[in-house]
């Protein structure tokens, strides 16, 4: 027999976190990046010591998690202009600063710190939208991260794209050049929302996407106030609007989900489309409460995303869980509704399912792609602990000690191994001197 | 001229977090436990080396936080039952709990935990509320965490106190025992609720408490059913019931304050009274949204506590800050409301006022204790940050890296330096198996 690639003893596995079963003494070998074993400690067979082994003795080892949404790039943009009305952030701060920093470097670096974040937080998949796409799936490759990388549409002069005609073929060259490149990185689309890209701008978009079998995402129903736009502008919900045109359907990933009415939940159901929800987001910016009850129990499937950090403003996704759990726990007046393993399989299973990539991750099985993370309990917070419920309650992403991808160990220890975190916190401070000089 | 026992260069102060001003480039001096001089580094005089000296450079310095209500010991009983409604929480699973398995040595060990996960998370002083609350006051001195122990009543059989007619005896005796023991630490009472203590019960501990000139805690308006029950037994709201009795002054904390109405809060008002919000415990067991805005407009003060660990379920009062701003701003649909100033001014300033120690902690200032934190910036995710309502946004308990109270280095670089915690987690994890044993 062979040496194992890599060779995970001794740890407490949370293989499937939907269903909250813990089995104690476990090990997890790893061969090309391919879980090819998992047993209890009693079962391993005597074999040549394997060419990387991990003792995970005392800590939970699970999954990475899976954030659906994000604009890794921004967070050049944390923390600028907090507390504003929505219109007065995003025309007086957001896009006039976008406008001014946006380029490819700067998206590259600021990608890359954003992966770092994650990375350090035990997520291990991203779905990130932005412009200058190429940059960040550059940015994404270069840190280990596996990442579904959507080029930005958008109807007004965009960073990368200044003549708003050349949009759908920009995108099309970004699907290009990236599908097939690299294992870990898929590239895909994402349409800004309803009220930024006209009918033909959104049918276009959707029309590349089908011929490329590519996902197609959407800003979609995030404040009552889009609503009550689109409605006078087309009559529609922002749901109806999109099903009117054609374009829900499985590949289409619909993010906010905020404001639905049940005929809006029927559409996303009978077409198979996607919803993603962003509940910090939407509580810093005062947009509203997802429906997650009625989407979920009509079969929508849901999964949990952090959104960009200038409204977030972290991109911690154990920290999105908890804060997801009690929202709707208060919103229900419920402490059994939402329960922790809904949230731990919406960060996991379900949300790698979204993606399109349950053959690959979400869950830890033989024959899956070896994404998992080691949550460590040598800190005070998470113990005593009774169940892995404590994730969701009492988790933040800093409990991660170590994290594989794709059967590469990118950090241990806490220690960042795949790339040079201090070179991009200095490109970053760099970018974010600009910031202050122009505000 | 003497040196310094302690001094902190080049930070970026945070002197007063409430008002959001910082200071490049400061220095902070300490001697015999006081803040003795706070500067720029331009004019820091000559000086012989101070005895301890704590270079910042790049971080942020301002005064731990206060958590105005929390239960220390019930770190043994984080994670055990979550998700379940409250009443099934409560009577199977913690008061049976409780009723097994606390002791003094179980309060003392699972206090030091909290203690632990408090000053790591860059807390400096607690308001801590429990029973056998003289070996909570041990574990607190062993810790060098400030603190206002208050010793529980209840008109129940209670850990310690097993005969309840002597539940106000056993407080006078720990009022006795702690007064003028430890100048870190504070005796107070605390009663359960008006649904657990009788009339009789509430009027003696408060006359205790004034006699003694101690702080009197409650739990009340926690819940809509505890308002109806207050209502059918008393004929008044529970704060009705509490003025009724005459029990409203400046030295009654009045922890959750969910559901008031108009009356209470001018009552609140009138008498002086103090409130706690205990936002992620209201949100996890659905009790409902505190009227924040309504109480501080009255001017009634409200400080911000974790509540216990069974119910929130961590002690990151960092986290309390974020997603307590983030809760109210959905409540109102408002992304301006309680902005981020406010919180961290609750956490501290306000904090330590309600707690009777604006003499002492809740901000930085020459004649004040040095009670402070150092947050680092070489995570990624505090950067790229223009403002210190990261803190609330982005912050979380991990990222504070040196902790200092009353003068003394408790943390440094994330390591405890005030007392053993591995012998504590050895010992929470014993009694944590004597937990599942009785599941
Ligand atoms: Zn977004
Ligand atoms: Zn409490």
């Amino acid at each position: 027999m062979l040496p194992h690639d890599l060779l995970i003893t001794n740890a407490t596995l949370l293989a499937t976190p939907a269903d909250g079963h813990v089995q104690e003494a476990s090990y997890l070998a790893v061969q090309e990046g391919t879980i090819v074993e998992i047993g209890t400690m009693a079962d391993l067979p005597p074999r040549p010591a394997a060419a990387r082994a991990i003792d995970a003795a005392g800590n939970l080892l699970l999954p990475g998690l899976v954030n659906c949404h994000c604009h890794g790039a921004m967070t050049l943009f944390r923390g600028l202009a907090d507390d504003l009305p929505l219109m007065t952030w995003l025309n007086e701060h957001i896009f006039p600063s976008e406008a001014r920093l946006v380029d490819a470097e700067m998206v590259y670096w600021c990608s890359k710190l954003a992966a770092a974040e994650m990375l350090m937080g035990g997520t291990t998949t991203v779905a990130d939208a932005y412009f200058h796409e190429d940059a960040a799936a550059q940015a994404f490759c270069a840190t280990g991260l596996r990442a579904v990388a959507a080029q930005g549409i958008i109807d007004f002069p965009a960073p990368g794209v200044p003549d708003p005609t050349q949009n759908i073929a920009a995108a099309a060259e970004f699907l290009a050049t990236w599908q097939g490149k690299n294992s870990l990185l898929t590239p895909a689309l994402f349409c800004h929302s309803p009220y930024t890209c006209s009918p033909d701008t959104l049918q276009r978009a959707k029309a590349l996407a089908r011929e490329a079998g590519s996902l197609f995402f959407i800003h979609l129903a995030e404040t009552r106030e889009e609503g009550r736009q689109i409605k006078e502008q087309h009559g529609h919900t922002p749901v109806g609007l999109l099903h009117d045109l054609g374009l829900l359907d499985a590949e289409t990933i619909c993010v906010h989900c905020v404001w639905l009415d049940e005929e809006d939940i029927g559409l996303l159901r009978e077409s198979g489309a996607k919803a993603v929800t962003c509940p910090e987001s939407n509580m810093k910016l005062g947009s509203g409460i997802a429906p997650l009850a009625a989407l979920r129990g009509a079969g929508v499937r849901v999964g949990l995303g952090t959104d960009g950090c200038a409204s977030n403003n972290d991109l911690d996704l154990f920290q999105e869980m908890g804060i997801c759990a009690r929202l709707h726990k208060i919103a229900a007046h419920g402490p059994s509704h939402l329960p922790a393993t809904t949230l731990l399989g919406m960060a996991t299973g379900e949300g790698s399912g979204i993606l399109g990539l349950t053959g690959q991750t979400g869950r830890l099985a033989p024959g899956l792609r070896a994404d998992c993370i080691i949550v460590e309990s040598k800190q005070p917070h998470p113990n005593a602990v009774h169940n892995p419920e404590r994730l969701v309650y009492a988790g933040r992403g800093s409990d991660v000690s170590t994290v594989i991808i794709d059967g590469r160990v990118v950090m241990e220890e806490r220690r960042l191994l795949s790339f040079d975190l201090a070179e991009t916190l200095n490109e970053v401070r760099r970018l974010a001197r600009r910031v202050r000089a122009g505000t």
